[in-house]
């Protein structure tokens, strides 16, 4: 008896079959390239039927989808802003007509992410933790005293938005104040902000166009040394360890488990995250919290709505 | 058939009746006065007992008691920094012995202000919804997907740990930096640091030394249209703004309830805070969100008391 895990990235679809004991069976991926609005939808059921007609047909007895945005538990769409279309998506509805009886679940890739730690990763016998994602942008799966929340309308965890620097400014629309600064694009924006200030820099940045510049290059240059680049990282690093100690105040958990892209790289700047947190945050859960990197890394999604299958299928024998 | 609720602030302890309706039939107060450590739990099983004797015995059917603190609910005991040798007190024990067999629950002041809301305040019919208690210190009361937060270890809901100015600033060890600029006490604090520069201001905050300004001052001074009172309103406007913003991005609630003593005069700048919070917050979050003040005001913690008492007694009957 199999479930399958899907996992709708912003570039590609991961699909991963498990066994119900959480076994990963098998694992296969499709690019989305230029897809957008119905087209994705068609290419994840194409995904779930050539897999069927690879396994044979009633093998997989449960699917979840991890969907990068909010997918809404009562109506069954999916809001995901990087999908042209994707505003109110009837993914629920539109999968399953083609897999009818078999249960089916939808959920955030974030709720997902901390879903497939608490099953097979570093969350394991967790009743309060929380998966900080930081890539393109950043969002938090949080299990808080055994269930990962939803909030009123499916959004809970938009840590992106955290206020962490007053004054406001203008440039944090559309993506929020931590997110601007910390996130991969924001390692990026801040380098580019830097540069604009500093004349007299020659450093390794410059031989690129600032628009070009990405988190990726900051990393390298840091590891020259860079004036700039260090600059850049101690930025990161201290909105990440106040964000980390606001989560840690607000929720007391065992473990805050780092992960997305940038963590990744940036998974070396774990004691330093740390220890600005440990500055910031209430004392007592400060000493109680675990603060350390996803152990299932890119597999989080397919682990979590996999996990979130086998959960929907209990429910609906019950 | 009638519950207890009893309330244990910083000055008083303020006892109430109620049945199980949520009728309030009594209440009574009684100074703390200098009382620390176990005079302060005497105090307690006296005045139970003195109102068992004044209703009748067994009357009373389950006690709700509210600290301020941490309710330990592994050990029953209790951590209170504003009462000397309260570190890890005994509470539930003691209170037990004196009432054997009668249900009995502690919880953290902050979940019976929201406990109390959600059964005959502001946040009744809600799922998501939290109380921002704003007084001497800050913490929230935060209702989840329809469950109070506790956190691994009972300490869920310390916000006046938030992280909201970079850079840290040593003068926040001890309380942090949301609660150093804008709780009762930060209020005074933020006045006496900008008189501390402004060798020109001439106004009513000047009428007495910077050590004994009150929060209280300052409003009144606001009234006023005082330079100083005017900046450290806004300041705290802004706080409370990005705190608020905070929480609607990480818990995207139904309702934020505004309490405490500060919540009280500052009530009046709500409209302010939600202007501040539009800014900052996930825009969907905050569109689902009602901003309001506590129905309740002082006696939240009672309520709160008196319905956990009740959620108790059912659950021991189970």
């Amino acid at each position: 008896m199999a479930v399958l895990g899907i996992d709708l990235g912003g570039t590609k679809l991961a699909l991963a079959v498990f066994s119900t004991e959480g076994e990963l069976l098998n694992k296969r991926t499709a690019l989305i390239e230029k897809r957008k609005g119905k087209e994705v939808g068609k290419l994840i059921v194409e995904e779930i039927n050539s897999l069927e007609t690879h396994l044979g047909t009633n093998k997989i007895k449960s699917i979840g989808i991890a969907v990068p945005g909010i997918s809404r538990q009562i109506t069954g769409t999916v809001w995901a802003p990087n999908i042209p279309g994707w505003d109110d998506y009837p993914l629920l509805a539109e999968v399953k007509q083609k897999v009818p009886g078999t249960p089916l679940i939808i959920e955030s890739d974030r709720a997902c992410y901390i879903s497939g730690e608490l099953w097979k990763g570093n969350a394991q016998g967790c009743s309060n933790a929380i998966y900080m994602a930081v890539g393109t942008g950043i969002g938090a799966g949080i299990l808080a005293d055994g269930k990962i929340l939803r909030g009123a309308h499916d959004i809970a965890g938009a840590i992106g938005w955290l206020a962490l620097d007053r004054p406001y400014h203008k440039k944090y629309v559309g993506c929020g104040c931590f997110e601007y600064h910390a996130s991969g694009d924001g390692i990026a924006r801040v380098a580019r902000e830097i540069l604009e200030r500093e004349d007299n820099y020659s450093g390794l940045l410059k031989n690129k166009h600032p628009d070009d510049i990405t988190a990726e290059d900051v990393f390298i240059a840091y590891e020259e040394n860079d004036e700039v680049a260090n600059e850049v990282i101690s930025i990161s690093i201290e909105f990440w360890g106040m964000a980390v100690a606001n989560l840690v105040s607000i929720f007391n958990p065992e473990k805050i488990i780092l992960g997305g892209g940038v963590f990744g790289p940036a998974i070396k700047f774990l004691s330093a995250i740390k220890e600005e947190a440990l500055k910031w945050g209430q004392p007592i859960s400060m000493k109680q919290l675990t603060l350390e990197s996803s152990k299932l890394g890119g597999d989080a999604g397919i682990f979590g709505a996999g996990f979130l299958a086998i959960q929907e299928m209990q429910n609906s024998q019950r």
